[in-house]
């Protein structure tokens, strides 16, 4: 068996997550027993919610455990196989963790899913045609619900999912603006992304300011807002909310490194008589074949063209994660392995 | 015609609502034309959604107009008509106002209701099996949808709406928890309207001792709570809420006087995939019919008693109203006008 490198969570973040957080060992593989396989990661995907699991406190996920292999999806190529209906050379998705290699327990539902890269890249089950886009249809189609002709606003608008819900929104004919940070990003999302505007925040320095500029954006107002990101821009957003408006909730990247961030005025639910929900993508597996499939003809037929940003090696994951966190990443994040 | 006494809002309130922002008046009532009502109003209904209208502000509703009679819930007597469809004598539900009498075109629709004082006292139209009562069916029914054996909250639970919404989750097999100010009011909950247990929101000076007491209270924590107050007390139900909790947002009270009141923690609303949802039981008409006869059968069945604080003759409205925004009154306010 190969040998094996993996990234374990060694300490706790105090305030903003370091690459002192991680530590790099190299391990043995074991040897497959009945039932398993042997995958090799080709790619590894870096996202958001992994910063949450790094903290010890009460969330909706176990919280990352110190000393194991950091969680995260992965595609690759089985190289061994113990189980009958996977075979050396399958392309497969699945949860490998920051590692080279991950020995897997097929039968274990979910575990993995094999992929078909005739019309769509591998990487790409990491991204728009994997979990954040799949959060992406989830938040647009399940709670936003948007009629055509509405406008949704979606913040960290050139990331995995803000892409993947540019292209599902136009789909259903809605007006869609972005939120992102830097002119490079506005522009990426106009003028790649389709989206019909997009607000750089870094030009803001108070909700007041990006609600004028929202404003602008949308002209007829917000009936649907996708938040990753919370803090003064969900602040700006509720402040032009329209009635009857939805927010879906995905993330809060703005307040993971410290003390909560407050909501500047919840009495505007009550008066716009809005609608906040709060989701997790793992738990609506049932969606997953649907949007899938949606995502992957977008993508197919040149309608979803997101862009990737690759650090290569194992060894440059935890780096690549603080950019990502910063927002310094143009797209999808992923860590190529081989 | 009888000479009409009438309140009319003269100014609007900088910061706390006063006595001061209201006006007497004496006019002539005028004489009727085809297919109009006069009736006589026995009670006024004092409610806080008033206090909002008073503002100039944006709001759902239009602000109260200067100058003009204060907005307000009535029942009473038609003592003569020019509608054949109503006749002299009979008792009616409609929005009046802070007058003696009321001039209506009874064709508008939803202008009158006649009602039947058999089995539910004249004034309960105003309070549990009226507007307050439907706010409580509507959150209740339609947003937090209760299963039996759930553990759900109401703030301001000896008012109106409070004291409804224990019958209605009761009836539905809830463990049903008040939040109200003092002992007396919390006493009443538990001994007269059937509350599981009510915590007496004054002994807590922040949301960490609130939500304490609400641990206690509430052990297998918080599935669905209705929201008539905003501010620390829905800072600490947040730190109690169930995964998959839904709020219902019928009122903010708390800040209805002066600058918005911050949400401390909205990342919990993703931590707990919380839905939170604002609504104007007006904008629901459709449900109003099954609600009254839910909440009528409850009240003449004795499983709904709610008290009642009334105060006598118009011209005691504006200080009976400061009392309501205060707390001061002991379930439904009403003014007696006869």
């Amino acid at each position: 068996m190969p040998a094996n490198q993996q990234i374990l969570l060694d300490n706790r973040p105090q305030g903003e997550a370091t690459v002192g957080n991680f530590k790099l060992v190299t391990t043995d593989t074991p040897a497959l027993t009945d039932g398993q396989v042997l995958v090799r990661h080709h790619y590894l995907s870096l996202d958001p919610y992994m910063r949450g699991r790094m903290n010890d406190s009460k969330s909706y996920a176990a919280s990352q455990p110190l000393g194991e292999v950091m969680i995260g999806g992965t595609v690759g190529e089985i190289v061994e196989s113990k189980h009958p209906k996977f075979k050396a050379g399958d392309q497969v998705v699945g949860m490998g963790g920051w590692q080279a290699y991950s020995v897997v327990n097929a039968d274990q539902p979910g575990a993995l899913r094999r992929v078909d890269t005739t019309h769509v890249p591998l990487s790409y089950y990491l991204g728009a045609v994997g979990m954040p886009g799949v959060t992406a249809w989830y938040g647009l189609v399940k709670i936003i619900a948007p009629k055509a002709g509405e406008t949704v606003v979606v913040s960290a608008a050139t990331g995995a999912v803000g892409s993947a819900f540019a292209a599902l929104a136009r789909a259903r004919g809605c007006r869609v603006v972005g939120i992102a940070g830097g002119p490079d990003k506005c522009a990426y999302a106009v003028n790649e992304l389709g989206f019909d505007a997009c607000i750089d925040y870094k030009l803001h320095k108070d909700m007041y300011s990006l609600a004028k500029a929202l404003k602008e954006a949308c002209p007829n107002g917000i009936d649907g807002y996708f938040e990753n990101v919370g803090g003064m821009v969900l602040d700006a957003v509720l402040l032009r909310m329209n009635a009857f408006g939805r927010i879906a909730v995905c993330g809060m990247i703005a307040g993971y490194d410290g003390a909560p961030l407050p909501l500047a005025n919840p009495a505007l639910i009550l008066v716009n008589r809005l609608k906040i929900e709060g989701f997790i993508v793992s738990e609506h597996m049932e969606v997953w074949p649907e949007a899938l499939t949606e995502l992957g003809t977008l993508v197919a037929t040149g309608k979803l063209r997101p862009r990737e940003t690759v650090a290569q090696g194992l060894a440059s994951a935890p780096e690549a994660f603080m950019g990502l966190l910063k927002g310094k990443n143009f797209g999808k994040q992923l860590v190529r392995l081989v």
